[in-house]
């Protein structure tokens, strides 16, 4: 179960069905079933199928969501609402995208408000993945690998202040148990004895878009954890029956228990199930994003129908259905994606460099890999959701005379990964990490996804050039130096989401040590913008001050760490304000850097200079939503610019 | 197997032997076993003990190092270069910090040359940890967990360049099977067919200095590797007929094997066996650390007295010990040591706040947690090597309104747990990190373990204070501050090796956000320090300085990443050139964060600014040696402090 979403399709792609008309089931519609006096098997499977109607709504509304593993939990989760769980007792599930499902149930018994059914992905409203601020959600997870862990911290905090004997259910993907923490987590979590601890695995055979057994075999599962100490019972996840059997229980002597529950990505929604794929077909269609609006269609009904035979069934009235007009998704026109860019360029590179490999964890998709695994599938490394694994093989690659090239997202790999980095660095051999999802953007999956310090972590790697391309130029130039050209490691920092361009933006084709393109010039604010989306706001930004009357000159650079004096002085010397934009955390990323080498250069007097970028927590919401919340767009860096000037002049005029 | 030293004894005290006589076997005497015609067996356990002799001589003159498990390892390892290691075989061992005896082998063999038997731990010698640079070495090792990863990615470059069919020996230890990565690593080698890849568990029982059994149990680790696929075989690793038999051969089907090889730490020396502790002994004495010099001529005699007695039954000669003075270690004067105080401290703090708990993972001597397990067992948890699982465990207790502080050496709890920590921050909930064996020194142990990124690392954490304290009385302060008042979570940043203290370093006593204390006041050059270590040699470089005729002045500041720019402007106004002096590397620190804050208040305007620290890959060996090697000691800093200021005045005349 990959968390990962196809950030390759544009927004208006995604969201195929904005503007269309959508529903959803009332509130009401569950609390008559809910106050029904049924056998609770009968009640959770009607249930089931009902929030799976409204998940699959409000994926549609948001654009975008996990539907596979949402419906494939939702039988397992919907038992534990409403017929296990008890008020000291806790719930989450450690692979985090199975939040719409988790949503539509919390909605439907009250722990949420219902009106939050319209609001997943948006700002203020249901986060992609979870967060504590959202009631009912007990820990932030999205980040594969620490459910085991949270638990642990959970009975033990509880034991030691005596506030409860509540038992935790936590729920795991199956790709998920790929990654080393869960194992690790599983060592010191045998000791309790207390039979407050089950772990259910959603064992839906499905990781990302590929199966399992493909990418990285989980082998016998059970025998696994068996081995390590743990109580083992496996069921079908979607037979209430067996779960009613093996949820209700504990193990008899109170170790922690794990339930493999085997189930079904998609199931509820025939042509979802990932056992309709065709025999040979390779990828699962509905692990993330929104259904195609045709899709959509059929899925709903097909759901409606079996919720009605179910209604029928109980003599209960049928609701009427609540419809409402999609949302239009702001879409952006004068694209530029670069992952399909990416796709193409890596393969150009691979047959000029055969030493040249790529290793991909779990995300061959999104990080642009299926092609070069097509063309050179003895070149192509599956490492599963196993980024530090992953990296420390590129090592050893690299020290044998290979350049690997290891992909995943900005934020995993620079973080999950990062003492295997180092390692690498240390080895003094050129290794190539390339992290797609960088930045603020998407801001849909929420802050476990967003990834604003991976310049901070790969900034502490010895002979590591961060590259920030500007445009798919840049971005083949970029490769084509680290591979060809560089001497030492370079992370190459990849925009996932099509971005505007400009004429002047989609001409830069510079690739020079240090330098960037300066795309206008002024002569009070310097402003050097990193990345696409940074760069396209600077010249937003740029526009407006020239309304206001200030003259301001832009220079964009795929340098993150590495700059020319010469350049740059003569880039900012008529300014006397100096602005570094970039799409990462500001205090601790290239400003500080550019900042620090001006100051020592001696560029910095009778100027200021400041870094902005994002200074908190990332908010979840739609892209424009978010980058409005941050003040980051053109008119609010307007607004942020015209207050530095002030005090710039303000400072300057006092002590000069 | 832990990896980790105590660091908490003084250098003097560590290197107990400095100045005494010390004997090692020359190299003649391995020439004439090596060249006679005994068994295989025979050979290889007279060989064995005679490395184990040179072993023990290396580790007494360096005056640190690990003789535990280089003794437990050395059968096997002996076994593997004598008898089964082919030129297109590699052996490595994971662990790294059995290093000594892996030299005491090499240098015998002629792999390295032999007079580096006196350069253990040595600028340009023997790292302490394995470095690619030193002959013989494959990889880099010594942060645990690395291994197997490491050994595929030679298996798959060795296929697809055609290189190549040698065999892949890696040795782990037992305490290291606690990480993560290790598990992680073994799925997909569970996938290998060709034979070639062996995995030997150095099988000891003791991790650092407790029973890994009561650390965080393995259970059944044959069944563990069973039911990752693996072809699990287990035998005495002090037996060479079975060694013979297990290390020979391969699996029958080609899948990778693993030896669980069942060893003694500290095997050849009685007293040094970890079967000759006390029954209820809880700590194993000679995990690392070099012997006392009585202890030394104990083990030595035994050792001597048993290779006399194997080369009589050969008919061989005995050999005359060379004899040598051990080298007088630098002895600092006037120190103060920060683990004592800071286990003090957290007891205090712990009597005042019953919410406080500690965690730690597997350095519960070095990060001074011992005293509190014995106060407050049910506030302490021992994690084992499980640095992810550790600070995940601690994220859930803060939500549940605990204050855990996580303990382990700064090097690994900012890296190897960089994502669980960033998981942690956006929770929003206070926990306390405390990073011991922070900087540069001590130099020692080699790369793995200086941290010097950690600053870096934790800079991208949101609502998280960097706190490096100066002497004894700011550490309280900063941890009753931490604990008592902060809304935020902070990051201590402890150094370990004992350093010396002036007067006025002794005074400081203030501990009041974003300020510091002004050592001494001058009006050229500004230097903000941090860190006891770069707070003496700051005093130093102004004393050089002064001497040149340039006035400086010093302050020392405590708080990394926040900054009173009141505080600050009073200080720096008569000078024109700043400088900050860090343990860390310079282009992504302390120095950084300040001189970008000092642009955007406009202090740099007539001035510049400079940032001092590490600039590469750190050096191993003696900590004055490296301070220097550096260029980080009072002179040095001089000579490039002057080095600025003629950039300074040059560039500032030129343009004002």
């Amino acid at each position: 179960m990959g968390e990962y979403v196809d950030y390759s399709l544009s927004e208006a792609e995604q969201s195929a069905s904005s503007g269309n008309l959508l529903s959803y089931l009332p509130l009401t519609a569950f609390q008559e079933v809910l106050k029904g006096n049924f056998s609770p098997i009968e009640k959770t499977a009607l249930f089931a199928q009902m929030v799976r109607f409204n998940a699959l709504y409000m994926i549609s509304c948001a654009g975008s969501g996990h539907l596979g593993s949402s419906f494939s939990s939702l039988d397992i989760v919907s038992w534990l609402y409403l017929n296990v769980l008890q008020p000291e007792d806790r719930y989450f599930s450690s692979k985090g995208h199975d939040s719409p499902g988790l949503y539509a149930i919390q909605t439907a018994l009250g722990i949420l408000p219902f009106e939050k059914i319209h609001a997943l992905r948006r700002l203020g409203g249901l986060p992609g993945h979870p967060d504590v601020n959202t009631p009912g959600a007990y820990t932030n997870t999205g980040s594969l690998g620490m459910g085991v862990s949270k638990a642990k911290g959970f009975l033990f905090a509880d034991d030691l202040l005596g506030i409860g004997k509540g038992r935790v259910f936590v729920l795991t993907g199956d790709g998920e148990l790929q990654e080393g923490q869960f194992w690790e987590s599983l060592v010191t979590a045998s000791r309790l004895r207390n039979g407050r601890l089950t772990v259910i695995v959603d064992h839906n055979k499905i990781q990302s878009d590929s199966h399992v057994s493909t990418v990285s075999d989980l082998g016998d599962l059970s025998a696994k954890f068996l081995a390590f100490g743990w109580d083992v019972v496996r069921c079908d996840g979607h037979d209430f029956q067996a779960l009613q059997a093996v949820l209700g229980a504990t193990s008899f002597d109170g170790r922690p228990r794990v339930v493999i529950a085997d189930t079904i990505k998609g199931k509820g929604v025939s042509f979802m199930e990932h056992t309709s794929m065709e025999k040979g077909q390779e990828y699962y269609q509905f692990h993330s994003g929104a259904p195609t609006y045709e899709n959509y269609k059929l899925a709903s009904a097909e759901l409606f129908t079996s919720i009605q035979a179910r209604l029928s069934k109980l003599q209960l009235a049928i609701p009427a259905l609540t419809e409402v007009c999609a949302d239009l998704v702001h879409t952006i026109q004068n694209t530029e994606r670069m992952i399909p860019i990416y796709a193409e360029a890596i393969i150009e590179q691979a047959y000029a460099h055969p030493n040249v490999v790529a290793l991909d964890a779990d995300l061959i998709l999104d990080t642009g890999l299926i092609p070069f695994k097509k063309e050179f599938p003895e070149r192509f490394i599956e490492c599963g959701i196993a980024e530090q694994d992953m990296v420390s093989q590129a090592g050893t690659m690299a020290l044998s005379g290979l350049i690997p090239i290891v992909h995943s997202f900005a934020c995993f790999l620079t973080s999950r990964a990062s003492e295997q980095i180092y390692n690498n660095c240390t080895q003094g051999k050129k290794v190539i990490y390339v992290g797609s999802l960088a930045g603020l953007l998407p801001s849909g999956p929420g802050h476990s996804h967003q990834a604003v310090r991976d310049i901070t972590a790969m900034s502490g790697m010895p002979g590591m050039a961060i590259i920030e391309p500007v445009n798919a130029t840049q971005l083949k130039a970029a490769l084509r130096w680290a591979i060809a050209d560089a001497q030492e490691s370079a992370y190459l920092r990849l925009t996932s989401i099509p971005y505007e361009q400009t004429p002047e933006l989609a001409r830069i084709s510079t690739f020079k040590s240090g330098q960037g393109d300066v795309l206008q010039l002024g002569d009070e604010v310097a402003i050097i913008a990193f990345g696409p989306i940074m760069a396209f706001q600077a010249l937003e930004a740029a526009a407006g001050l020239a309304h206001l009357g200030i003259s301001a000159s832009v220079a964009v650079t795929p340098w993150v760490n590495r700059l020319d004096p010469a350049w740059l002085t003569l880039f900012i010397t008529p300014c006397s304000t100096v602005i570094t934009l970039e799409n990462h955390y500001s205090d601790c990323g290239a400003g500080n850097f550019y900042i620090s080498r001006m100051a020592g250069l001696g560029l910095l007097k009778n100027r200021r200079a400041f870094s902005l970028g994002v200074d908190s927590i990332p908010a979840c919401g739609r892209n424009n939503e978010v980058l409005l919340h941050h003040r980051l767009t053109g008119d609010a860096l307007v607004a942020e610019i015209m207050s530095k000037l002030t005090l710039s002049s303000d400072s300057l005029a006092d002590t000069v």
